[in-house]
């Protein structure tokens, strides 16, 4: 995408911007060069590209008050961007934002362990906050793929899952409390360590609100002692269906693993001979991984073995070492990036309820053949959260925006069995104005006025999550 | 309290809503006779008492919708009331205000094992959802003290805990999805029978949010598989921190029980004086329960009695029958009404982070000779929240005042130390006034933004969460 020529006025706005948020943080950390501002052109979701104005990279909670409070008086709209990893083009920019990047935000403030909390500031990653806690046997639950490189800012934001959240839920379940920056500069405490809150609970609204309420700079995050033991167990099937209806099976018995993780054969192949992790090639394969002590583990997997044999399953193949557990989820640890490595990709994330997941593969795979464009399957299945990869060449002519529609399909169809449009990626502008399909014009309107009141002028992270037609009035006004 | 005397305008007023709202309900679902409406002047805070000018008992989302529909129209307040068991005043009305009773709103609409979820109308009692799934050894988890009595719509306006949220967490926890009735009679829908939400997730902010932002009619609950076992084990101290500090060091362990009741010594005496369980008569007792296989609960128990020894306990019987473990809860659940045998109490509702345990109850014990009232300690340790009961002579004048004040120092002190105003009773008239101890200025401006746009005339459940001074100039308007 070519950047836009910029004419003289804007040159002079950004001057003043940028010389009143020099005037608030170090020189360092106002980015404003156009060569330098292209770094942040683009999150994830690397279709869509845009350099901002500026971009800030700001220390303190202080720091970020002073920024959006310039930017507030400057009517200058603000994209917050954890580590930029949104598949959904959360963090996008536009030509006239600043990029407000937490990167720099990355101090451990407190750990209680008595209370079993950390503090942190929020653009300190996923891995990093397990990091500051594991040599005391404890962590942090939930796991984005992409937990190595994510902040938690963007796990707050999208309100992350991850393989292991069939058990110890997303992010809203294992956040405590928050310090939030609103537009204008005023800094609010929402939630604490502590359970419940008084009076309205705007932690939980702020959570998976995708940037548009405020900044947040610190989080309260719930840490858990590390289990025992865990072990796998790798389950391979004949077909999508009766590895749909295995999953099933185990939920409906009341077993809880800590994982379910589901992959079809084009994503059986790819990571196979990318990772070489012994996968059997068969049309579907689960990894089941429980937790707890020996003698839970084996007893809780003795049900699920009992349960899977019932499939008729073509493989099963319980870990028996600490070795043989690594190899089981490295294939599936791989997945993504194997899949890369054929096929340029667009990575969906829908829910289901569990009960309709062998209803929906089939309709992928129909739906997949209308398209001409094969999909991938791979995703936590316990919980319902797919992940249909979309394989297509990004070189041919037509090739993404066919690739988009089937997206845009298969959501819908998440949608029709009564899932929804996003599991943990958010709805950014991918899935903006898929928005519809799931919510009512009523249904979305209660959303736009809590949008309204915390940042009237619209300028948070502007032209995400709400349909374009529904907010028109509001971003002109 | 004397009812006031109504003037013509009053009555006409009244005379004018009534045929409205008995144009849209059957002729028994509509209360004004004024004898009959005395039944709604109450809930469970007794010391505060208004009969409503009316109240209604629709039955399905269409009948309330048509009676907000009305109230809107004529600007009559409304005040939903689930089973009237709030000890926070929650369901209070106010003279000129319409109770909106949904006692009759009692339906089972789905059942869902394959998905794990109950769908119910929001008056049907918290015990019986657990009824509903029982048969197919499922159960709904949060479980207040008021289970037999109190309906699911309070547990989500309160976001109600009970014994067992320490492992299965409280309502927002277990709540996947609701169908509300916004002030104007617009129905919306939040969340679903699926993980997480498109958009901004007014589920999250709806839940606790205490009658303010409108009528929940029906929710989507998670229902979790009965565990194969329970046991018990109750353990008696020498001391409040010794008991409090065990605690501590269990939730630091790792360990996570079903639930950890604390009770001190005067709450021990008035139980066993009334239950005969055979409680030792010690300074602290705590019931730790935990859950799951044969294998499982020993090997727990063991690591638990082991963290007890550590703390020279006087009592430590662990359950060896279904009847022992009978007897070892018979004390703890009757801990209210014994109490209530005895005394006049008031029962706080504020949460600690659980290493603060030690230093709120000697402060406690402090405060209590201070104002000269005896204070009972019974209350869910492991999460942090507590219920202590004050107790007082209803019938000496000045005795409830000063109960009132020594309760507001109780809950500033666990504000003091990190907590909360309210664990699961809410904020309701009771704690309005204290707000302002837990929240600054702009973190109440921002709940009151909120509650501005979902009731922009600020006519549900009126006078109460926020304190009045803050919302006076609103409600004016």
């Amino acid at each position: 995408m070519q950047m836009p020529t910029p004419n003289a006025a804007v040159l002079s706005k950004k001057a003043r911007i940028v010389e009143r948020l020099q005037s608030v943080l170090p020189e360092d950390a106002v980015i404003h060069d156009p060569t330098e501002t292209r770094a942040y052109e683009c999150d994830a979701l690397t279709a869509y590209k845009c350099p901002p104005l500026a971009a800030v990279l700001p220390a303190s909670t202080e720091e970020v008050a002073a920024v959006l409070k310039i930017c507030h008086e400057e009517g200058v709209p603000v994209v917050p961007r954890g580590s930029g990893t949104s598949l959904a083009g959360g963090a996008l920019p536009t030509a006239d934002s600043v990029i407000l990047g937490v990167a720099r935000l990355n101090a451990v403030l407190e750990t209680d362990y008595d209370n079993r909390f950390i503090r942190v500031q929020t653009g300190r990653t996923n891995l990093s906050v397990t990091g500051a806690v594991e040599e005391n046997d404890f962590f942090y639950a939930p796991d984005p793929s992409s937990q190595l490189a994510c902040a938690i800012a963007g796990n707050i934001g999208m309100n992350s899952g991850g393989a292991h959240c069939l058990k110890y839920g997303v992010t809203t379940n294992n956040l405590l409390g928050v310090t939030m920056v609103l537009m204008d500069g005023t800094v609010v405490e929402l939630g604490g360590a502590h359970l419940d809150a008084g009076g309205l609970d705007l932690l939980g609204v702020v959570c998976g609100s995708e940037g548009q309420l405020g900044v947040v700079t610190e989080a309260t995050l719930r840490i858990l002692r590390k289990p025992e033991g865990a072990r796998p167990v790798l389950m391979g099937f004949d077909s999508n269906e009766v590895a749909g209806a295995c999953v099933s099976d185990i939920i409906k018995a009341g077993v809880l693993p800590v994982a379910i993780e589901f992959m079809d054969r084009p994503c059986i192949e790819a990571s196979e001979a990318f990772a070489h992790a012994g996968y059997p090639l068969c049309e579907a394969l689960l990894i089941v991984e429980v937790e707890g002590s020996p003698a839970e583990i084996d007893e809780q997997l003795g049900l699920i073995l009992q349960i899977a044999r019932n499939h008729n399953p073509v493989e099963l193949r319980e870990s028996k070492s600490p070795e043989e557990s690594a190899k089981i989820w490295l294939g599936r640890k791989s997945a993504f990036g194997a899949m890369g490595q054929i096929n340029d990709y667009m990575c969906l994330d829908g829910t289901i309820p569990v009960s309709s997941l062998p209803l929906v593969l089939r309709r992928i795979g129909e739906m997949s053949k209308e398209y001409g464009l094969d999909v991938a399957n791979v995703f936590h299945a316990g919980d319902g959260n797919m992940h249909p990869l979309i394989l297509f060449d990004a070189n041919k002519p037509g090739d993404l925006e066919r690739c988009e529609a089937l997206g845009a399909d298969i959501l819908k169809l998440c949608v029709e069995v009564g899932g929804c449009l996003t599991g943990e990626h958010g709805v950014g502008i991918e899935k903006r104005d898929l928005m519809t399909s799931q919510f009512t014009a009523e249904d979305i309107e209660a959303q736009l006025w809590v949008k309204d009141v915390f940042d009237p002028a619209w300028l948070l992270n502007p032209a995400k999550v709400f349909p374009l037609g529904a907010t028109e009035s509001r971003r002109a006004a």
